[in-house]
């Protein structure tokens, strides 16, 4: 058995140590002679399983007790539809940032939903190089809420603030943030926040998990006609149990949270690592004449990296070349092109090493 | 590690070589130096995953090809809403047949989000325990289809016929089932469905994946305003990759259709071998003066077999002294109480053989 360095957007890498736990575990969790995956989700295992996965991130976050903590199907996506469903229950539009495809698409669901929406802030004009600036966003006057993407995956553009959710009068309204491919990163301040989403398969554990941690009195408000699976607050009041919920995804992201809390030293060593992990491959994108980013620096991805070769045409020999020496799932997005490579919780500085070193090396054979 | 006799409802057991090749495959599939987990969902070796498990599975039910089968998230009771969603877009009402709990839901999910709905035969006034004839099926005039659930996992009835949707004009409709409890039990005439669904935590993977066998010509028809991820012509377009999809439960499932096909001998075998686990259950069950099944005999279930003790008040010994035997999750689901034995595809007749052992022996020094 071999692990090769993984950098793909997503489905992503995990940590070795929990896929290594989860297999030790696979038939037999704990010596009940039945693996997680064949456990009814009303079990007191599962239960206990589910309970601990909950404080673990409540603990790694700081999650206030005055927010609900979710465990959905469905992805990001879904929320994209269940968040105007749940918001706009007492009227108002839906306000906007859109630096990227997934702010767009979040966008492009509401309006064919049939909501009121309104662009209260973009990057288009600039190519979606630099987030728009605090003072640049306006709210339109119903907002019910306003929702950003705190990472766009593809073009490795990061809010480098947290966007303040203020109508012209001064008032407040909820901010929701999609956070799949940057949660976990590092800490954040979950008061600052209405709603909080994120797909799974980037720094939780793995595809068909969706994450949604949101302010009690956001509850309640569905609109009518709201599918049962749609409502925060039936979900919230269900434990997320409605139905049958994704138990081993669930189970997986839990060892995923025990490892970031005691093999990883939680969240503020996380940030430190992310940071140079980053930090080391931008200078070394900035000090080739041969790689390229586009990004204005403050708002460079610490998730996702994208860059181009200065030769287009030796992209699919770098890939290749790339591959051989066990760095996987370099090539960019499929809408992009060029490369990305996404640098999440599971992705160690090891791999982030071999991938410099083996740039470095391409350049000096082919740049 | 040892792996006991699992008689759960849902997460329910999965067979042992299933469980053991994702082991030995859980992080490196096939030398690629990942975890399946870890993998692009468009990625080669992801799509020849996703394609064979939908090979496999249109062999194993002979698929015709004017069915699309998709791979969702959600589970059957996403299902609920979304049959409504897609199929009433041309006007028309949701007839359902009930025949306990989940059928029940169906209906009320149907409405709760507002649609017209008519209870086209029900078994409720026999409590649940014979199916609705034929012959006594009343379709309303505006029927758009017919909706009905061939297997109660909580009251353990089974339909003994495929219902015909006729209406009043001579006219048929769409019939719609929730196979979700006795999907891949044995072999069905795929072509005599609209649509088929099912969760996939019985016979098919782990829990937080959902199986939905739609023909052609009920897609392109969703109302105005279904979310994106709730449209069939919209997934079914996008191979089930609207956005990233369960690729880990998708996988699974694909282990367990190998294993059918390959381990197992097909859906004909396992017609033959489930009959069999069902009728022994049933005959120790009738023997005895002490458990018994209310159920028709020809409505019985193949895959959940309800049963009580003559003394109530003995419940929870049984579940203990079977618990400390190895014979797990008898326990009835918690609205009706009581027994339940789920004899599901990856429950062996060695563990019917221990389950009626244990249950003569407990007669014997308790009954």
């Amino acid at each position: 058995m071999t692990r090769h360095y993984n950098f793909c957007a997503g489905p992503a890498a995990l940590p070795a140590a929990v896929l290594e736990r989860a297999r030790s575990e696979l038939l037999d969790f704990h010596g009940r002679g039945l693996s997680v995956m064949e456990m009814s989700h009303r079990s007191d295992d599962f239960i206990a399983i589910a309970e601990r996965t909950e404080a673990d991130l409540r603990q790694l976050l700081s999650i206030p007790s005055n927010y609900k903590v979710l465990f959905l199907q469905g992805g990001a996506s879904m929320q994209f539809a269940m968040l105007p469903m749940n918001l706009l229950g007492k009227g108002g539009s839906a306000n906007f940032i859109q630096t990227g495809i997934w702010g767009k698409k979040a966008l492009g669901e509401a309006k064919r939903l049939g909501y009121s929406c309104h662009l209260a802030g973009s990057s288009e004009a600039n190519g979606h190089v630099a987030v728009p600036e605090q003072h640049t966003l306006a709210l339109s006057r119903d907002a019910a809420y306003l929702h950003y993407t705190s990472n766009e995956t593809i073009g490795g553009l990061e809010f480098n603030y947290t966007p303040q959710a203020q109508c012209a009068d001064g008032s407040v309204v909820p901010l929701v943030c999609d956070m799949s491919s940057n949660i976990l990163s590092g800490p954040i301040n979950v008061a600052d926040f209405g709603v909080i989403y994120a797909g799974a398969q980037k720094n939780i554990g793995p595809a068909g998990l969706t994450l949604v941690i949101v302010r009690d009195d956001l509850l309640g408000n569905a609109l009518p006609g709201t599918p049962s699976l749609f409502d925060y607050q039936l979900l919230a009041e269900a434990g997320s149990m409605v139905n049958t919920p994704p138990t081993y995804a669930w189970y997986l992201a839990g060892l995923v949270f025990q490892w970031l809390k005691d093999d990883m030293g939680g969240l503020d060593a996380m940030d430190v690592l992310n940071q140079r992990k980053a930090d080391k491959l931008y200078a070394a994108i900035d000090a080739s004449g041969f790689y390229s980013n586009p990004i204005a620096p403050p708002n460079r991805s610490r998730m996702n990296v994208p860059f181009v070769l200065a030769d287009a045409a030796l992209d699919k020999v770098f890939l290749n070349e790339a591959d051989e020496a066990g760095l996987l799932n370099l090539q960019g997005h499929r809408s992009v092109g060029g490369m990305r490579a996404s640098l999440y919780n599971a992705v160690t500085e090891e791999a982030v090493d071999a991938l410099i070193a083996f740039m470095a090396d391409f350049e000096q054979r082919r740049g």
